[in-house]
């Protein structure tokens, strides 16, 4: 066997074995197959497709390819869950200890922001002292005691998908369900949990730009944990516009702390009971939906579920009187309000832009090597659907930054106001499991 | 324009333009753009293909990487010619001096023999003192004064192609006709000819397999010539069994004295008398077939062809002694005669498995660093349509290695001898212009 038969026979659209599969991952790892191969064959895999066996295989392979997790040791079913990512999706920090409280155990494996999307380490570490660089041995202990962890990317897990991602980036191969689903799939099935649930966002804000392409990726998920015997499941959401209200990372664990104390934008607590009610059920600690929603509602009521995120931070050296005592948080120097110029209704808002801006503002990242300002971003004061007058406050800004003239416009252009709103055109969520 | 851009471009089914072409290649060049990068790109030009216009603009992009050299202080049109390569096809060598004696001026860049295809210059170099680094103005001088020259591919020629071919060989990116056609004519385009007639070869002993792929590189090399308005025209001719009798250097060498003295084998004389027709239309010295073949036969019977093989020869620093005396040229020590098992007409002779058979005779190379045995190679004593009886004489193997009798083997089961044999299925040549 050598790499050129396999690029071969991919270039030509034939299926490709596990020998050859692991062949290609074992060498491209080691170093044995230098990257002006991997990306031919990247690009003939993004051209010609792989079906669901090799992208099983592809998957399984790149799990293997690093330190695996085994987190059997701790009782009970172990629990997931990703998001393609989005603009000010903060609902891994709501979920976690909704789902903890009502006994389910969450071990999270996440990541940072780049561009107009954010990253849940970096929201977590706007709370002064929290750590995500605990090892391996703590983040199994506090599954256990807690029933919710969130951990870096341990550098050890899936060395194939860094090499790959790294590749894909820049050689026009990032947008192939087979690479995007086996690089997502391959992390979260190394890092140990029983159950997945993934949240497949599709919108101006996310990834996947339309829903079929979204249903594509999620059905592909879906057929990778058939394909590896784990029980995975997925739903697809909108992000046509912002997750809740708040977008920037201090300002959403601020949302995220209002949720739980059940103040939370309507749109984030039903994603939230949605996706926690599947979860409750992989976990089989609920059998059905709406057993499963009240348990979670019900913990938001009786504070259980903020108890829990309390619990959680300190658990991860977090300042908590920052979580009890939400006015503690830094605020930026200049907030900037954004008033409309027309009257009707609110019929979109292009989260891109409200991503772009926030992180313009300081809010993100937009090279791996820029530093965020925790304080900067930007809180909505409308969504879709709601009703406003000329001259009605729509956003406001926060920055440290001094020159946000042409991110003031950027934002109000980001807003659609029309006469009228047809309620119909709000997109409904799919469940593929 | 970023590189990304462009390789999504074509990853997507789209045409190129002259910028993104340009950035591309002059990036590649430059090491401005590194090999991951370029080979994602061929991978999505070999699946997705490219246009007249594509190919049109890369093979002049090509062209212009390096060095171009101007012909043009040369008075007439110069010729050059290319053969896609076979086993035995010493064609240049009788082709050039019989053009060369009816007023043509030859201008031929060449390259050496890798696997079982021989190469010009190495049959060249078989003549002791033969020297093919001349420099280019040696070149130009010779051409005006002898009507020809063969010279080695320069270092500063097309160095584009030089990358892009080492490249596309460890990423199976090398059978793209558009890749092909554009490698083959950037260097000739760049070496400064005129007119280019192209022969390109199909068959068991061919690059191309088939004669529709054969059609399909001869008429984009055309059209090539049709985008950059140079006068290209192509043959399209069958490698199904070796070109003449003779495989191996110095064995080619004495069959090309033979042939040019007035006893060649019958289809290397035809071939040369067809090639050499058209070369001298091309170069408007005659405005018909029947004229210019009548001049090129006139030459071979009243020896000028001949002497202008000589003249040439000693331009370039060959020892003129073994073209009038060709016993001269060494022999190998040991000379293998096969014999046929069977009686009734030669109906196959494998080209590619006797092309192997003299590489592992000495006569070739298996990989570039390899060097060649000018006295090891093969004669056939029959070709296809000959009949044969049980125990003649089918070919002779030269070699001075001592352990052949997997080779013998071989070439014994090159041959395909059957009861009847089908005048038919003997095969046509194609012009293409």
């Amino acid at each position: 066997m050598n790499i050129e038969q396999i690029i071969e026979k991919k270039r030509d659209g034939y299926e490709l074995n596990r020998e050859e599969i692991h062949y290609f991952i074992k060498g491209y790892v080691a170093n044995e197959i230098p990257d002006y191969q991997a990306s031919a064959l990247l690009m003939a895999i993004y051209i010609r497709g792989m079906n669901k066996k090799e992208i099983g295989i592809l998957t399984d392979e790149m799990r293997i390819s690093g330190e695996v997790w085994d987190l059997s040791s701790i009782p009970g079913l172990k629990l997931d869950k990703h998001s393609t990512g989005g603009v000010g999706d903060k609902v891994s920090l709501v979920l976690g200890p909704m789902v903890a409280s009502c006994g389910g155990k969450l071990a999270k494996m996440s990541g940072r922001g780049l561009g107009h999307t954010g990253g849940t380490l970096d929201k977590l570490e706007s709370i002064p002292g929290f750590d995500i660089y605990e090892n391996y041995e703590e983040f199994k202990n506090q599954i256990n005691t807690v029933g919710m962890a969130i951990i870096g990317q341990d550098s050890e897990i899936d060395p194939a998908d860094k090499k790959l991602y790294a590749l894909r980036d820049v050689t026009a191969t990032v947008s192939s369900i087979p690479l995007i689903a086996s690089s997502i799939m391959s992390k979260k099935l190394a890092s140990g949990a029983d159950c997945i649930l993934l949240d497949v966002k599709y919108g101006s804000g996310a990834f996947m730009k339309t829903i079929d392409d979204a249903k594509k990726l999620a059905q592909t998920m879906v057929d990778i944990g058939k394909e590896l015997n784990k029980d995975v499941r997925a739903e697809i959401t909108d992000m046509d516009q912002p997750l809740g209200l708040a977008v920037g990372n201090n300002l959403e664990v601020k949302e995220v702390i209002n949720t739980l104390k059940g103040n939370g934008p309507k749109d984030l607590i039903e994603l939230c009971l949605s996706s926690g009610s599947i979860m409750l059920q992989q976990a089989k600690i609920f059998d059905n939906e709406m057993d499963a929603r009240r348990a979670l509602t019900e913990n938001i009521n009786n504070g259980k579920a903020f108890e829990k995120f309390k619990e959680f931070v300190k658990a991860q050296k977090g300042d908590v009187s920052y979580i009890e005592y939400p006015e503690k948080f830094p605020v930026a120097k200049n907030i900037i309000k954004i008033y409309s110029l027309n009257s009707g209704f609110v019929t979109k808002i292009n989260a891109l832009a409200i991503g772009k801006a926030s992180m313009e503002l300081g809010g993100g990242r937009e090279k791996l090597e820029d530093i965020i300002d925790m304080s900067a971003g930007i809180v909505l004061n409308k969504k879709i659907g709601d009703p406003i007058s000329n001259g009605e406050l729509l956003a406001t800004l926060y920055t440290n930054k001094e020159d946000f003239k042409k991110i003031e416009n950027d934002v109000l252009n980001a807003f659609r106001i029309e006469e009228k709103f047809d309620k119909n055109l709000i997109s409904k969520k799919i469940l593929i499991d």
